[in-house]
């Protein structure tokens, strides 16, 4: 340490109100599409239910793309990338934590509209896809260290591995529109680190 | 044969011109789809573009969800039930056929709106999930015969792996909007069948 760098120790107002500030637009902005649809949710809209001025709103995201992002991260962070030492014991923490998050028919009717919206409007694909690829990234440790350990039959196909996961919760909740079983999450990694076949 | 089902023999003019109607309805509903998205989609509007008789067209569909039915019941015939004699090369022909109808750009904008439209929408949702179920049933068949042959290693996940198959081309092509690798039928395939684990 120098001691130039001491203005980063200096406490910085601005951070803890921020995160508050992201936490009431992101459950506003949730709010207003809930009722408005996607169409509907501005970021002017979302400021005023969150109680948050235009100021503040317009400086975390400038659009609704933005609040999108936003959004979209809250999701993540409601899922964090486990680290149990196996394979296995990482994924069903995974889907476990999923499986939670997919419960909520809020964020279905949130997850199923962005789905749709982003093979219409070229800006929101690109603001949702940011954000996949950086979740992807995140979760792709836990493929990494499986690989590592010998874990994976073909180290080449964790990406695979982690759609077949993200997959089957879509096929279940998105479009056949059926619950969620209670031992999902077992279910499904034991099914495909096992694999259906006899051969 | 009795006498009496003689009626049954005789040519019956409706038949084959229903089914080029059912074409035209059908080639119509997803032009004007593609064009007004479901909202516009209506039975009159589609019959216009059809060149067919609103009287034929309303003996078809008495409504849009009438032709949503048509329009999935016309991509699911695209997608034969293979009967090679070994569940891989069934699952190998079916996912081939999907990826082809997947690999369409209108087709996935259509499947993105039906997919969202249906949490919007319980009489969407009730035809799109009716057509679906009947469509189950009949790819069902491909992992009963594979549970007969010894196939499969718990016979009671053939839905299981049905919706893992499904799932994969939702992932990729719905949420992740990548395109479907050449091998991706095999490939998927043999993920699911093999596993992915070492165990």
């Amino acid at each position: 340490m120098s001691p130039d760098d001491g203005d980063v120790n200096r406490p910085r107002r601005g951070r803890p109100v921020d995160h508050h500030i992201d936490a009431a637009l992101v459950a506003a902005a949730h709010a207003v599409f809930a009722e408005l649809g996607w169409r509907g949710t501005t970021v002017e809209r979302v400021a005023t239910r969150a109680g948050v001025s235009r100021a503040s709103a317009y400086r975390r995201c400038e659009s609704r793309y933005g609040l999108l992002m936003l959004m979209m991260g809250d999701i993540y962070e409601r899922v964090p990338v486990a680290d149990t030492g196996t394979l296995r014991g990482d994924l069903v923490a995974l889907m476990e934590d999923v499986a939670r998050v997919w419960r909520d028919p809020a964020h279905v009717r949130f997850l199923a509209a962005v789905v749709s919206a982003q093979h219409e409007d070229e800006r929101l694909s690109q603001a949702y896809l940011t954000q996949f690829t950086q979740r992807r990234a995140a979760t792709s440790v836990i493929v990494q260290r499986a690989a590592q350990r010998g874990e994976l039959a073909r180290p080449g196909q964790g990406d695979l591995l982690l759609d077949m996961l993200a997959g089957i919760v879509a096929q279940v909740v998105l479009l056949r529109r059926a619950p969620l079983a209670p031992d999902f999450a077992e279910q499904v990694v034991d099914a495909l680190l096992n694999g259906f076949g006899t051969a």
